[in-house]
């Protein structure tokens, strides 16, 4: 029967990145439970959703972590209830033992707490994924992508695929992250460093922001792993496998323009704030739009929203080009579109006033795209 | 029609502290609405809630508010819809104009914003509250009193007087507050410096909540003025009105006992700490409760809920008197007491597993008591 004990702070740091995989709220109730595996070498987590799952490893070498082991041995316990009486215990160090079967008695300072555990063999068995030839990157760049392209993700499950982000490798080097709604599409590219084997998979966008909030960003690399029907990303000490979406994502490449008849420049934050402006008297009206004026150099921006007022307002604009269009579009796309814009400036071509517009950043026009598809307004 | 000028951080400002008076899902629909009422001396700002009401005055000789007065005027505008709006200003100044009936034009930077305003003459009229003969009291006196009495009010409508606190002044100095939800109560008195007239009411602890919410810690003292239905509390520029509970207030002075047969003196943030633990397994059972086990100057925490685990932990106690006990109670009411006390150490008094017992700060055993039921087991 299971013994060890551990730091009480680092044991509560893994089981709440753990916990990022587990919902309380699972159809499948031993998916609310947190799996505890104790071994020679150090103790494993596991938590999992049906959709993504955590290993997190906790090593007998990693001194932090205080872990002496007097016997090995599993036990599920309720994951948020459990994390709620760690976080309570009045020591540094937590004694954790199974006393009867998957019976745990928790002992930290003078405090003895028992707490009734389940049997191991009811927990389902994460597909294994082969973990040859990695894709490695680099942490940093990875969740830069997935906050530049996950947002534009469909939230709507009429047409699953779109809940994903299309991330493809061709060249052995070219890389592309895609995500669109129908609505609004946002890309970006990037030429990997070492050649790696060519890949085409959709991942749930959901699954992408877990991942992001799970590798902290002193996680420098991590390597990429596929199967059939998931991904693994692993780090020294945590594997978190998705599942990969279904089906064929959309020719997204064929929106992409390469003409433009009328190319304004912006201050980043200072369009933000006046779509954000919009944004308010436009959300009062079922579907309401602003409508941006180019005319003669100036930019302004109007919005009528007959129960509540209206906004008329003169943008800041750093260069205008080409000719006049008047185009109507909901605003919380251009302001989605503009908070995952990094750089100072933005860059935005109109074609004519049904055609979607782009927006790139001002420092670098070639790898980052985003596409809005205006309302048609008669 | 009404137009000033006015600095946004201070309108900001003072239209956030009105709005705490303000519902936005009042059944009055007039009540979600802000009035914003000009004259030649300044900006009158009001809201409420028919329970309280807040008015919010901006004078022309404060510095800070840069308020230039063009015309007089009034107007109700939506309240929320209002704030978030003047929040997404640009410029440091907000022009405000009624430009048509009830039609208000914002100017900021280069923005324009028209709202739809509504007549005046639908809001209701705040009773008058005769402004004489004030009892003025230091802010943080009173903000202290309610973090120690409020709490301990009933939320329950079964009986409306106990969701109140009891606020009587006797010879004219002595004042007391006390609240009790007929499970715990608590009680504070405090010695006048000035004479004033007796009084004996009931304000609600929703409103007492608000008022410390309301009033910073800038304002050095309120003025309070009585009328039969209900209190003013007052400073330089905030008038804060609040109903008063009708019926008579429960006698409270004859459940505090003057005898007991066991006292034990705790550090206040380990007991605490403590009854946290006990709480998280008892909570997991109907009406769960920790029993306190006293026996040769050694006092342990025991609970045990069946379907999840138990808790037994030995209490770090700085001193024990009298009588071995055990008593049971729920340990919720014993931390919100732990929460409202001061004091690094705290005194508890029992008299008999089924009377209740006493928590009194170890600084200052006079003036601020609780009270705490237990309950019987088996």
């Amino acid at each position: 029967m299971l013994k060890f004990s551990i730091n009480k702070p680092l044991f509560l740091q893994a089981l709440n990145a753990t916990k990022r995989a587990i919902s309380s709220k699972n159809a499948i109730p031993i998916l609310s439970t947190i799996k505890i595996e104790v071994a020679a070498n150090g103790v494993t987590l596991t938590g999992s959703n049906g959709q993504i799952s955590i290993e997190n490893f906790i090593s007998v070498a990693n001194e932090n972590a205080g872990l002496l082991i007097t016997s090995p041995g599993a036990v599920l316990l309720e994951a948020s209830f459990f994390i709620n009486i760690v976080s309570s215990l009045p020591d540094v160090t937590v004694d954790f033992e199974e006393i009867e079967q998957h019976q745990i008695l928790l002992k930290s300072g003078k405090s003895e707490i028992t707490l009734k555990g389940k049997d191991v063999d009811h927990y389902p068995r994460i597909q294994e994924v082969s973990t040859s030839n990695p894709l490695v990157m680099e942490t940093k760049v990875l969740k830069n992508l997935i906050s530049e392209t996950a947002f534009a993700a469909s939230t709507q499950e009429s047409r699953p695929i779109l809940t994903g982000v299309h991330l493809v490798l061709t060249n052995n080097k070219d890389f592309k992250a895609v995500a669109t709604d129908s609505h609004r599409m946002s890309q970006r590219q990037l030429t990997l460093e070492n050649m790696t084997d060519n890949f085409d998979v959709v991942l749930p966008s959901k699954s992408l922001r877990e991942f992001s909030a799970v590798f902290s960003d002193e996680v420098e690399t991590v390597e990429i792993f596929f199967s059939p029907s998931q991904l693994l990303f692993r780090s020294d000490h945590i594997s978190f496998y998705t599942r990969l979406l279904e089906g064929t994502y959309p020719d997204t490449d064929r929106l992409l323009m390469s003409n433009f008849e009328t190319e304004a420049i912006f201050n980043t934050q200072s369009l933000r704030s006046a779509m954000e402006r919009a944004f308010l008297i436009s959300n009062a009206t079922q579907n309401g739009t602003v409508k941006l004026e180019i005319t003669n150099g100036q930019v302004s921006a109007h919005v009528n929203s007959p129960e509540v007022g209206k906004v008329n307002e003169e943008l800041d604009v750093n260069a205008v080009e080409g000719a006049d269009l008047t185009i109507s579009f909901n605003p919380t796309y251009l302001i989605e579109a503009l908070k995952a814009l990094k750089s100072e400036t933005v860059v935005v071509r109109f074609l004519s006033p049904v055609r979607p517009f782009t927006l790139t950043p001002g420092n670098d026009s070639e790898n980052f795209i985003q596409l809005i598809t205006p309302v048609r307004t008669n």
